[in-house]
């Protein structure tokens, strides 16, 4: 029986999350919740899990949860950054995860970590931002951090299968989003609406749009870097429409293993909170014969710059990828607003690129002045357009 | 720095090993040879690689040999079965490679185990005749028996990233030959030349043959059900005519893992030779991009109907998998030696299999003598066709 605390538990991973929980209440309990807004699902799941603690959003959210449950939980609300951190790091847990979205979950991460409890990540963006820095304490309080996103699982799951000293390459693949095959002078006029329509995936609105300029993957090029400590030169990204085949490890000998299924979410994440055992989810099985072959097309970095500025960001280094990433919600953000258009967003993360200094002073304040800088950046651009 | 005795040193496997060796004489050494009747081909390999001993496929070849080597040699040449055996189980060998085809190689391959030597197994009919019984002195010599079936190797590479007890399929993937794509009209007219033109892999006659029937990939359902001790029920095949897939395991949480690469023995060769180890062989590499999609099909079972015989044979046991072998390798030689039509193949292994009794008692004089009886059956069907 595994104790586990759930950072973003009303979000798209949060709730597969939930759901792999309910399906097996012998080997999981719920010990801590956190959301941000969502308040009415998150009671739902408070009634329903009952764990120790649960945080929300803000402190103006406190009292309408509060309202919506037992008053033996009046105590036990918390919100904000302090209250995910205790969430976080509750000395009931022997497992955290986190399923927040955005540069938010980088502190509660590494609460958990200095607890000492083992990290299921969906939340790539702690890595993103301070990949060394969490690495480094990784190592120090010698816990397990295991990825959700269903590529760094693939990888995880590939690497299982040799030693870390005979690895070649690590090749993430991409479905390529929405807009693949659409041209540049379309891409100019896509809407909200189109971006969020993914093919295989139903995801968060933000990694949405992201799936559709590919940052998406640049992003999960630099948690690749250093989650497996792979050099970036080693990572490599191929379109597959089909998202079957998840990612794919290459050693040296020339083979090339990979990790394929359907797309759902609930396979990683099980993975994750079970690893090394593997569930029975009871899940539809990959029938490779009825779907229709497996497709793979080199990423065209002239309509989707955003992969490129990872792979440069993550060159560069020091605070860059906390720019980029910081940079990217803000512009995601105001393309779902309305405020720009599609291209438009790699455009003001460029801008915030180039007008932010390198930065290679690598702590934590550093990180964080570095992201609200960029947002900043990304606003004045944006305003100024 | 691993001792080697290899078996078959002459065929299309056996060159591969030696080239293997060759591009590593830090790592291997070359302690003994045996082939068939190849014998200038055998003289060179061994003034190149200077084995202790070496071994013909008859008495008749040994003079053959002797004058074509130094007088040091003269001593060492053995030959038959008896040869075949003291090679594989020399003492100065650290592991026995078979690469010998055909039901010739069950009992070298058992006397290399009963050496305790660890295998390198490239002779499936080994684990199709006598799965079972091998399995059991593998058990009981606590030695290593490592696949170089390219099929095989992904299988044995796939498992490395799960447990045993979560694996729920194994799937064989099959190129489905050069007639895959052929009318069962002019599978009748199909002549030696046709079937030997395999469409990714230049391999012997023999096995070029039995893709083409695909009793090859029947044999391989039974040699993966030893193996991996995996119930038949379990074990599927799919087509993928591009052999880019090699194979794959599917996890009971819905994980498919696969193992990919260029069709090049050289990488399950080596990967037996220096498991868990792998080494850089200097390949072209696997470019997914390039290769221009992956396809899946079901095999079609009535008009290639071996692999259902060799499912059959395997569900009916006892020695019937040893009868469906050893009809099969005499109805491809009548075929390659133009006695019967292509389709005639499968037609006299069904009547092998029904004409002879089940067997359960399963000893070596039972399998070898079934292996015996089948031939003669086979004879009798052709010569009354």
């Amino acid at each position: 029986m595994k104790a586990l605390s759930l950072l973003g538990s009303t979000g798209s991973i949060g709730t597969n999350v939930l759901a792999v929980v309910r399906q097996f209440p012998e080997h999981f309990r719920i010990v801590g919740l956190s959301a941000g807004r969502r308040i009415e699902l998150l009671a739902e799941q408070v009634r329903e899990f009952q764990p120790e603690c649960v945080s929300v959003g803000d402190s103006s959210l406190v009292a309408t949860l509060a309202e919506k449950l037992p008053p033996s939980y009046r105590s036990r609300i918390l919100c904000g950054v302090e209250g995910n951190c205790a969430v976080a790091s509750l000395s009931e847990a022997d497992m955290t995860v986190s399923a927040v979205v955005g540069a938010v979950g980088l502190l509660p991460a590494l609460a958990a970590i200095r607890a000492g409890k083992d990290v299921g990540l969906a939340n790539k963006e702690t890595l993103v931002m301070a990949g060394r820095l969490v690495m480094d304490e990784v190592r120090r309080h010698q816990i397990r951090l295991l990825p959700i996103d269903s590529e760094h699982s693939a990888i995880f799951q590939a690497l299982e299968a040799g030693r870390k000293q005979d690895v070649a390459r690590i090749i993430l693949t991409a479905s390529g989003g929405p807009f693949r095959t659409w041209t540049q002078a379309a891409l100019q006029n896509a809407v909200p609406e189109q971006a969020l329509a993914h093919p295989n995936w139903t995801m968060g609105r933000k990694i949405s749009i992201d799936s559709a300029t590919l940052m998406n993957k640049g992003l999960e090029v630099i948690e690749a870097r250093w989650l497996f400590d792979v050099e970036p030169e080693r990572i490599e990204v191929v379109v597959h429409p089909q998202s079957i085949v998840h990612s794919l490890v290459e050693y040296q000998d020339g083979s090339v293993v990979a990790q394929l299924g359907i797309p759902d979410m609930r396979i990683p994440i099980a993975y994750a909170l079970s690893y090394p055992k593997r569930l029975e989810l009871g899940l539809q099985r990959l029938d490779l014969a009825q779907c229709g072959g497996l497709a793979f097309e080199p990423p065209d970095h002239q309509r989707f710059p955003a992969l490129r500025m990872a792979y440069e960001a993550l060159a560069a280094g020091g605070v860059k990828p906390a720019v980029l990433n910081a940079a990217n919600e803000a512009a995601v953000e105001a393309f779902l607003a309305g405020r720009i258009g599609f291209t438009q967003i790699a455009e003001v993360v460029g801008a915030a690129l180039d007008s932010t200094a390198q930065g290679d002073e690598l702590d934590l304040q550093a990180i964080l002045a570095a992201d609200q800088e960029a947002r900043v950046v990304v606003e004045r651009e944006i305003q100024s357009a």
